[in-house]
């Protein structure tokens, strides 16, 4: 079984960005508040987009399912205050909603939270809170996106493992849901979203979360992130040599527990060294699509974004790490996806674990390829 | 000969850092200004900070000359106004050129820029080239180091492609110098220093250079990305891609005339991802040392910035292709180098480059790799 753990909405009908941009501009210029209600997307329309876009490349790839939320970039969540956020959120996860409603064996949620940069970001932590609950509970999502950068390029917030979020990651236990950790958009002009801004953010969490007690705290919290993890598994030796150089807890202790890294990485040897680097059952599929990257690579004659065709092509994964890649460890990880897919009439495979044998499992497998000169 | 690129005096005698506490309280308690002739450190302290440090280790490892520039960190453009970054950009550079001094065949000059954010940048970029040209012409430096976010962790200052920054790079076509873009410490709890904001900032500069016309305005300026260009190499595909989408040149016409990699990449499959992706051309060899990591990698038995012992360990690379990362690019990316090692009493190497056959020599040798599942 193949779950895409990391798609957005990038393809909703035009009437949604129509609805933010009038959202906006009635706050800046008034203070004015516009309703969830006066969007008015058909079933129709949804469906054109959805089977036009994911569902069509998920159906040439083999994809059996995606965890689907809204544009990650268009989550802005500098714009306005938390009421606007709470209101854009509201509007954004219930079309996601309506999607998996319209496809319930292909699309499962994965929200949007409403954050929001500055003073408010206590507040919106815990508007966040309430509307994870909301779409876990009311409307059967899996899984939400935590922006570690509510300013949108400026990094003005505290660190993921700062007090403030707590309230979130309380309630992410309690529903026992993951959070990958996006940023959305880049209003700054130094930092390019999807190429600098994005695996950036990927970066700045990891490091906050090697250096925390975060995970003392919630032993159970689980965190996606997204772009092969930004720089991280190339850098890997600098991360385990500076925890050390510091007597802190070794990666395998510190964060494998609980941190998890998606597939999307957009060449063959880049993908080689995430599944050479992060032990298998870390690593979950993903693709990232429809999104930053929409063309053909000529060197592969595949989609940048095929990043199901990538992993088929290692030769370094057996067929049980494969299967965890694909699709096990994201019904590990997303704790309710089981059951959300079965109701739905979806068969899902019996749980698995990659062996402890075969691919990378931490330290002794990193020494084994590692050392040696 | 080995040649590394990219060393600071982060072993500094503790009377330098004490200079710039005395400076930086002085000017935020009433604008004053202390003078750079209060800062006393004798030849003995230097030789022995050296002999202990960086010149042991070199020894070592048998490394021949280091470009040695002043703390990164420590840069911390963000203190102060312009004229406090100027005089502790004189300070720390008239320190780098006495160690240069004592030591003329093992250290050559890189300097730091008298940045400054906010306000003051279009005057601190007067400065930078006032005291690149400085540096080169008194003090027989040989390229700087460049910051790109002289804010120190809240990226304030517009992309290095912006023409603000004109003058500087007009000084260092004029001088035939490069740059080492390299951003100083973070003041920003969510973004940890050498593991998150060094990364973050080599990523940025680097999309920043793939989407600008700025080496159409100055077709011989040179950057180098340390670090191993942050998070560039493991997603070289998402940036092949996010070109091609729009449009845009190839990254080898775009920025691989102009931009170096070098060899900060503290594991061997780290390592062995920026030898095969990175044409060898543009990769120059450096380990950083003495800086983010000090500690032994219990995995190899070498320390974690012995970056010379893995490139060694590598099967890939032919002896040309060593030669060129180990010191042949260095001495060609860093013009003046032969002649400043040279009026030393250096033996300099006959200029040579890697053949058009072995290593990578950019698209062609990506396609033969990553092509064919």
């Amino acid at each position: 079984m193949r779950i895409d753990c990391h798609g957005h909405f990038t393809t909703a009908p035009a009437a949604l960005g129509k609805w933010r941009e009038r959202q906006i501009q009635a706050f800046e210029e008034s203070g004015a508040r516009l309703s969830p209600a006066e969007l008015r997307i058909s079933d129709d329309e949804i469906t054109t987009a959805i089977e036009q876009g994911q569902l069509k490349l998920q159906l040439e790839r083999g994809t059996d399912v995606a965890l689907f939320s809204p544009g990650a970039g268009k989550m802005a969540h500098h714009y306005g205050d938390e009421q606007t956020s709470l209101a854009w959120s509201h509007v954004s996860n219930d079309l996601i909603a309506r999607v998996c409603g319209l496809f319930p064996d292909r699309f499962v949620g994965v929200c949007q939270l409403p954050q929001s940069p500055g003073e408010p970001l206590a507040a919106s932590v815990r508007h966040s809170a309430a509307e994870l609950q909301r779409c876990v509970e009311e409307l059967g999502f899996v899984g939400c996106l935590l922006n570690p950068d509510p300013s949108d390029g400026h990094w003005q917030a505290p660190p993921l493992t700062d007090k403030v979020y707590y309230p979130l990651y309380e309630k992410m236990v309690e529903l026992d849901v993951p959070a990958m950790v996006h940023v959305a958009m880049s209003r700054n002009p130094a930092l390019q979203g999807t190429c600098a801004h994005y695996l950036n953010g990927d970066t700045a969490a990891f490091m906050q979360l090697c250096t925390s007690d975060l995970f003392k705290d919630f032993p159970t919290l689980k965190f996606i992130l997204p772009h092969g993890g930004g720089a991280v598994p190339y850098h890997w030796g600098r991360y385990r040599g500076f925890l050390q150089d510091r007597g802190l807890p070794p990666l395998e202790e510190a964060v494998l527990g609980n941190v998890y890294f998606d597939t999307c990485v957009y060449h063959r040897r880049g993908m080689q060294l995430l599944v050479d680097i992060v032990p298998t059952r870390n690593i979950l599929f993903a693709s990232e699509m429809i999104g930053a990257v929409r063309g053909v690579d000529p060197e592969t004659g595949h989609h940048f974004d095929d990043t199901g065709s990538l992993l088929d092509s290692l030769d370094s994964l057996g067929a049980d790490d494969l299967r965890a890649v694909f699709g096990g460890n994201a019904l590990r990880v997303f704790s309710r996806l089981p059951a959300v897919l079965a109701a739905r009439g979806v068969t899902v495979p019996a749980p698995s674990t990659p062996s402890a044998t075969s691919g990378q499992t931490g330290t002794s497998a990193t020494t084994a390829k590692e050392s040696g000169k």
